[in-house]
């Protein structure tokens, strides 16, 4: 079994040598354990955040560690009743092809029900409840009102966009490139598409929007958080999920117009999808809902080889992944 | 009758050529208007967004017009029954010593039941209301929590400083230099106090708030509130009044910090008071309630004469007013 261990913290984006490939010797199971080989690992934003020291939600990843990530993976052996041989399990079970878990935290999932297991780690996993709690519960949207989503064409963007559109908003995407836009246009049939590379954001947002924005859900920061600042409606909610454009700085670059909240009585909000765990099921009855009747793609980007694991990675930060980025393991 | 005319748009810092002291002949009162003899003009630290072409709840002071102003003064002279010769009015009257007004926006009020008629515009007035709802209604404090209050010396920082007192909180005031910190200890009686001329403010923040910030009222914005956020509690609240450290500088430093608000779960909401003002009553009776009770102090700060508007309006961006920043214009 193979794994990649994080062996430096990584200064701006994450290189190669931030991270080693290591095999470990087969181990006979103890009662309780499973071995699970792992075919699918999600590669997430906040990964940048647990290479670093600096505190979040999860602690620091420390260094040597295998590399903390949410995966998908079929049960191969078992010593634990909960978990039967030929069960699929997702949970964090780290950057690896194979691992050696005690169950806690892994839930057992239907792999036959869905349209492909990777949708167990993208809309039935993290990703969907990401985007299902930050835009419901933080976001408070009100069928009619005008929502931009930065990064739309990613994981969580993506289903940000396609959940906005089911509750009855007036969606409007951001993403980089033609391709990406076309894809937001023209199959999840947003009501408004602006291409960051080309387009001149603040300017577009403003022909698009102009009675201003009442959600912004941001995933990026940066430039496009100011110029959304600056558009802002009564009463607005930014529900922060994410400032993907500052994981690899330095120095951060904090939000110049952020005293348009005052204008706007608005307000800006973080959170954490972990502290709705224990409502996942209200949750995934909501998207399924929403998948039976045809109102969820689920796109993924497929990188091959734990190798690639750091050139994956570095897809996200660069903007190069189109849909969920994941890298396949094992067949 | 004089008026301080904003005949310039101040870049940076208002300087004196930025107003013009013109006289204006005494004119008849038509029905329904009323004569205004100005005693204290309100030094206001929004102030500066009007004087510039910045779109905030109020629209820019035109240039030519008489400065916009919170005001008390008594009635001279009226063709307004609801405002008899005599009565004291409280509102927008402007930078000026007399002045003539329909009585719209305007409120009469008791003089003679305040400890002194400037209450009228500082706990009974703008100040206290901005103090009371932007405590209460975005900072939505409990009893036991810690609040930090910047500016907290000034005219709504002492009052949030008291409010937070009286509702059981956990304070601790920021303020420059030792006069104005020891106001907060010995009369305010703070539960902690920071000099930031003097002290390093996130080392201090952290002893005084070894288990975090759960609400803070912000008047400054810049390095203030980086220090905080990266000591918020989970799910604190930052309520955002304004942002004097930045209203004078070309260049606005956004708060670098911001992405603290996902890891805590935090929000940080704008507020204006007009929002409120149809509830007054409700938050008068509670401050009301409060100075009977011996738990609100009012410390004003008077510079005498009309022409004298520009240099006490600078004192509060440079921090040099304690207390309150009253202009008198008439005995």
């Amino acid at each position: 079994m193979h794994a990649m261990h994080l062996v430096r913290r990584p200064e701006g984006l994450p290189q190669d040598d931030d991270f080693e490939l290591r095999e470990s010797a087969a181990v006979e199971l103890h009662d309780g354990q499973i071995r699970v080989r792992v075919n699918y690992v999600s590669l997430d934003p906040a990964m940048r955040i647990w290479m670093s020291e600096q505190k979040s939600y999860w602690p620091p990843v420390t260094l040597g560690d295998v590399m903390r990530a949410s995966a998908i993976g079929e049960v191969i052996e078992s010593k634990n009743e909960k978990f039967p041989t030929g069960s699929w399990v997702n949970g964090m079970l780290g950057v690896c092809d194979e691992t050696i878990s005690n169950g806690k935290g892994l839930e057992v999932f239907d792999a036959k029900a869905l349209p492909d297991p990777t949708w167990a780690i993208s809309v039935f996993g993290g990703t969907g409840l990401t985007a299902f709690w930050g835009l419901t519960d933080i976001g408070k949207p009100v069928a009619g009102e005008t929502l931009v989503v930065s990064a739309a064409s990613g994981a969580v963007g993506s289903m940000v966009c396609q959940i906005g559109k089911a509750l009855g908003l007036k969606v409007i995407g951001i993403a980089g490139g033609a391709e990406k836009c076309a894809y937001l246009r023209d199959e999840l049939l947003l009501d408004g598409v602006i291409d960051y590379k080309h387009d001149k954001v603040g300017k577009r947002l403003s022909e698009l929007a102009p009675e201003g924005i009442d959600i912004y859900f941001d995933n990026v920061g940066g430039d496009i958080l100011d110029s959304v600042l600056k558009r802002l409606r009564l009463r607005a909610r930014i529900v922060l999920c994410g400032g993907i454009s500052q994981y690899n700085t330095d120095k951060v670059m904090g939000p110049a117009n952020y005293l348009s909240l005052i204008s706007a009585r608005a307000r800006m909000e973080g959170f954490v999808v972990i502290d709705y765990l224990n409502r996942s099921a209200q949750a995934y009855q909501a998207l399924g809902a929403w998948v039976q009747a045809g109102k969820i793609k689920n796109k993924v980007d497929v990188i091959e080889g734990l190798s690639n694991f750091p050139a994956a990675l570095r897809r996200i930060y660069q903007g190069h992944n189109f849909g969920k980025q994941l890298l396949k393991v094992n067949p």
